[in-house]
């Protein structure tokens, strides 16, 4: 195995954007609630509050989720991948994680090619 | 809400590398084994023939996953999010996901700025 895949030390692989794909999921039932990006400062004020925090592509700013809707993740307990771009967040979720209101973002499923509300 | 999240039209949005995110769920145990990616034939290939079929970044070639080392993952169900940027799979795993032996590849979490084996 690598270095990367063996070593204590995190040193994320981010890519050409500077970003990392991150993974939330309930702590407690196990759903995948969602999937978004951080950058560096995200990741590290993930690390340091315990609180969920991205970077929006769309609006081009750090991303504290629930900061405006309330629905807030306890960030239960976060981990790397083996080649170290991705990260996996362990959350307690307030609310809905979805902006639609959906519990999670994967409330469609994909059969015979369409989409159907799970 | 937007077209794209209450459409039952299948309309992944592909990053400029042509690339979804996908995530790989243990179907029986919720435990999420692996992220990786996806161009539009390997979705085709993975919805088309149920075994999980990502996009190699490193070989730029599709990737049936456990072609090689027989750690193939049955597709259970495939969902994907809001706003069809990332999917996600429920899947029924043979043997470890990852390819360094452990079952998942988010196997060490982090802790104090280090990374410590689960």
């Amino acid at each position: 195995m690598s270095e990367i895949e063996t070593s204590a030390a995190l040193t994320p692989r981010y890519d050409a954007n500077g970003l990392i794909a991150a993974v939330a999921q309930d702590a407690d039932t196990g759903q995948v609630l969602m999937l978004a990006w951080m950058n560096a400062e995200a990741l590290a004020a993930t690390l340091a509050t315990k609180r969920a925090t991205y970077w929006s592509r769309s609006r081009a700013a750090l991303w504290v989720k629930g900061e405006t809707s309330g629905h807030t993740q306890e960030v239960i307990e976060a981990r790397i991948d083996c080649d170290q771009d991705a990260v996996l967040l362990r959350v307690r979720q307030t609310g809905p994680a979805c902006h639609t209101g959906a519990q999670s973002c994967f409330y469609r499923r994909i059969e015979a090619g369409e989409l159907v509300k799970t």
